[in-house]
């Protein structure tokens, strides 16, 4: 089963899991894989031939980072983000929304509405932030986004949603989505065909915590003309078990209704997570946990809770690899000795090589993983892994 | 004319540079050339895959920082300081002397004698000194230091000196070099023959701006049965016409008494400083410049001062590589306009692709000066660059 975008691949017998295989004019994209998060056009620390050799397949920017710097005309002026940045294969990128809302609400223990105490001020046409940066003001609407989105000349491009807080009130999260549901029909008209390259687009599926309005949701998105589907409102404070139940609700809805369309989870991207979302069917998912974790020193390793923290006092005469079973270039050059001292000298060579092995990590596991559904062996994987 | 360590490959017609060959048991350094500075076993932010692409020979390291952390236990535990940092190429350490008195040196203004409101006791013996990490006591000697410098594994190690402040009086360079002197002669008994493989053993001439004391430090060092020797001493604040006198009043001592051995110049690496090094046939060199410049987006290229500052907002939109004429990777795959927007942003990535194109820059500068040393136009190629 196909279409230009996507094709299906293999179906897993036992499960929702799937291969599949994205087809942007940069490159190809098998699924499920992980999307690492280069927020302000770079995986930190690493550069695209880093990424590369990692097998990072496509690459995740924040548009809202972009657009306040070095803002989106210079990056259009040098040829589109792909360019600015020298990466040459697929490449996404956000609505603005998520930071939007989570950036703009500083009060945050006002979470039954953002506007409680926020910087960020919602009407019916948009949403009025103030820069993180410099206090300056700024207006995104759904039709804004996608022309920053376009511009920036993302092969997938996500339409403008509210994210809602968690935890919220039902209200407030129906109202969220309603939102969310008018800036999607907006969005899908805002598109300039042909201004480039084709651009594809996902919608977003939101509705908190409630059943009957993320199902709502889902049918609602899935029914519009999106060439993918991506989940938001999910790692933003609830509980794992939550999150599992949210994409139990909603999974079979988006593959009933669309069923050759890649769907994406947005911000989630811890290891137990992992296994959730491919077990219920999600293609490709977004997080800056593996490099975030990387530059406190915590090594991600096929062991209990998949980190540790490499800045103890036992490593510092380790001479053993920061994981031993990764075939990675840290774990192939350099030692847990070596990288303790680097991160207790705070030299700037610490977060490069945990961030590498970090990343190549779930990488690698996500190989694992597409070998697995391939043989009908996910379950037992995840089994081996979450035992 | 050759030796076991040293052959001399090219003298210049016209100036005392010369092309010569270092062979040591991690192999052969192509001199003249620059040696980067990697204080804690890192030249910062760069792997030594890096190091060995922008093609560095030999690796300097500082015994004073490894000593005090990770310590040299944890790293001749780990098999030396080559396969801590998995770097297989020459390595080079100091004798600690430096550090220790500039570090421990609190008070700058007093720099009559380094001892007067100072953490830094010297004795005949050795210096006193507190760890500038966390204020413990340490005691370093001539004996100390090579042992130090042994179990790290360096292939070229330097004798313990005393590096007086500058200015000072003529009395306490006196003194300081007398030191140096007695200390040398300890430094070369301390060696243990056979403890591993050969590890080369370089004298150091003091006698800061005092023409007689520099000589006779010249004289002193040179007369011993040192494999190198190394001018201290100098970049510690006298100016760059001091520099070059104190090189014109020593080495056609140094190269008379000792012709076939290497001469190594301590802390020097700015550009005009290069040929003027260079120029009087200085065979390697060390300096934190292009690391340090990298940092502070400050890029090295071949223009007024040879080297401009890439935060400025002229750059912003700027498609042009850091150095148009720099056939490096950053210069190959990546603009102004990007760095530039890193550097603004505080991404790590500005601080790796500046100090990868700083460093390359200088070992680019050296293959130039070999080739034209070769050439016998080494006096062009420094009008073409100073003028």
């Amino acid at each position: 089963m196909k279409n230009n975008f996507f094709s299906l691949l293999k179906k897993d017998i036992k499960t929702r899991a799937r291969i599949g295989k994205i087809k942007t004019p940069n490159g190809e994209i098998l699924t499920p894989t992980f999307v690492p998060v280069g927020s302000q056009a770079t995986v930190k620390s690493l550069t695209p031939q880093d990424l590369r050799e990692i097998g990072v397949q496509v690459f995740f920017a924040n548009t809202y980072h972009l657009y306040l710097r070095p803002g989106v005309e210079v990056i259009e002026k040098l040829g589109g983000l792909h360019k600015f940045m020298n990466w040459d294969r697929p490449l996404m990128t956000d609505s603005g929304g998520f930071q939007v809302f989570s950036l703009g609400r500083k009060n945050r223990s006002s979470t039954l509405s953002p506007c409680a105490n926020s910087l960020v001020k919602i009407d019916y046409n948009g949403v009025t932030f103030y820069s993180h940066l410099d206090g300056s003001k700024h207006y995104f609407t759904p039709e804004k986004s996608i022309e920053i989105q376009q511009k920036l000349g993302a092969d997938i491009m996500i339409a403008f949603d509210e994210c809602a807080p968690y935890p919220t009130t039902y209200n407030y999260a129906k109202t969220a989505m309603e939102r969310t549901h008018r800036w999607a029909l907006r969005s899908l008209e805002a598109v300039v065909v042909g201004r480039r390259q084709k651009q594809f687009l996902f919608g977003v599926i939101q509705g908190s915590t409630f059943r009957d309005l993320r199902q709502e949701s889902a049918k609602f998105i899935s029914s519009l003309a999106f060439d993918g589907l991506a989940i938001g409102g999910v790692a933003v404070g609830e509980s794992k078990k939550e999150m599992a139940q949210i994409l139990d609700w909603i999974m079979p809805i988006l593959q009933k209704e669309k069923e050759v369309c890649p769907i994406h989870l947005l911000g989630v991207g811890e290891i137990d997570d992992i296994f959730t979302a491919v077990e219920r069917g999600i293609d490709t998912m977004d997080c800056v946990m593996p490099t975030r974790l990387a530059r406190v020193g915590h090594i991600l390793a096929k062991r209990k809770n998949f980190t540790y923290d490499i800045n103890k006092s036992i490593f510092a005469n380790d001479p053993s690899p920061i994981d031993k079973n990764c075939p990675c270039y840290v774990c192939h050059n350099f030692s847990k000795a070596y990288l303790h001292h680097l991160f207790r000298a705070n030299e700037l060579l610490a977060y490069r090589l945990a961030s590498y092995h970090n990343l190549f990590f779930i990488e690698d596991l996500f190989v694992k993983i597409r070998e697995a559904i391939r043989k009908d062996e996910f379950l037992s994987l995840k089994k081996q892994w979450l035992k």
